[in-house]
């Protein structure tokens, strides 16, 4: 049985923590949520220091025991607190195509994402780059192409015939590229797929922003 | 038994393929190494694209079935032809801190590592920004201190009092980091945990680079 206090999740609206919250509500574990303030990262309050050494969310509490990295902390809940079926298991014919797409998310994603966002919204005009932006912006078309050509073709998901934590992983950065007002020229599938995955209640529960943090 | 024929891992020197190599090596499974030469990435030979639809390394296909993203793949080799040492059981104290460094050895150090490579040696002397450099810099500074106060403080290794791909994981990114002479200022405690990884047999014998790829 896992203890209400158990598992504390760090979390902030729109960041990584989105998708460890997403997990946890799929799998009916139940958690605390502690929210974490802006001004608490990157700089500012030391106390959360001692949370995460570099002020980043997500960060997962469990008996007193801290982790980072929000896909290393899918893994981990699946592991201890699973069995699951967001979890695709080494005799499972789609073990690989699991993997892979749980890793794409993240670091498959990351840098033209990234880049993106901070070319063009996060930093200030004069700091931004269109030749970042631009290349940024084809490697994204290309990683979106990958998924509606590889991923998704003849699939509803991308793994094990079900909705798993590999569609949590690339559902999130969907998601941040939908905040940038970067999926309108997604290919068809893709906007599909996106819209499949945040009609489930467990994307509206995670997601929602009622302890509005400042 | 894993026949020869089974592993076929698309390999270029110096690139995330050597994590795949590397833990091959340790598992001493048997494996055919296939050179990707520069040439067919990202660019060029279209026949490569058929392996890998965004042509990099490395890709792994295991009876005709071909992955891409390099943790992902040492996952699913450890998860298919385990048990392995280099892996980190559910039921173990260091399950958490095994998954956290084998993700932040990608996912957690592929920007700055990245950015800070690009800026540094790879695109040509008008396109780097200083700027971009500098602030690369800093967070390699401190995701090398949180390593070596986080990561390895009193310990050898980073997860489980032994070896595992979670060292392969971010033990890969130092030797890019070493590579492009920005290690010469990292903790100490890095710079010892380096030579520990690099001295092993089969760090040395997946880094060979005999096949020589043009």
């Amino acid at each position: 049985m896992v203890d209400q206090s158990d598992l504390r999740l760090y979390h902030a609206p729109r960041t990584r923590s989105l998708r460890v919250r997403w997990l946890l509500e799929e799998m009916k574990l139940p958690y605390t949520l502690e929210s974490v303030a802006f001004a608490q990262r990157p700089a500012g309050d030391e106390a959360y220091a001692d949370i995460h050494p570099l002020r980043k969310v997500p960060a997962l509490a469990d008996k007193g025991r801290v982790m980072f990295e929000s896909v290393a902390i899918m893994q981990y809940i699946m592991g201890r607190y699973g069995p699951t079926d967001l979890d695709v298991k080494p005799d499972e014919a789609d073990y690989d195509l699991f993997l892979q797409w749980l890793h794409f998310g993240e670091s498959g994603m990351i840098m033209p994402v990234t880049l993106l966002l901070a070319h063009t919204v996060l930093l200030p005009e004069k700091a931004r780059s269109d030749v970042i932006a631009r290349s940024a912006k084809a490697d994204t078309v290309k990683a979106l192409a990958l998924l509606a050509e590889h991923g998704l073709k003849g699939r509803e998901f991308l793994a094990g015939d079900r909705f798993t934590a590999a569609d949590i992983s690339v559902g999130y950065m969907l998601f941040l590229l939908k905040i940038i007002k970067q999926m309108d020229d997604a290919p068809e599938a893709v906007k599909a797929y996106f819209a499949r995955l945040t009609a489930r209640p467990t994307w509206i529960a995670a997601s929602a922003v009622e302890e509005s943090p400042v």
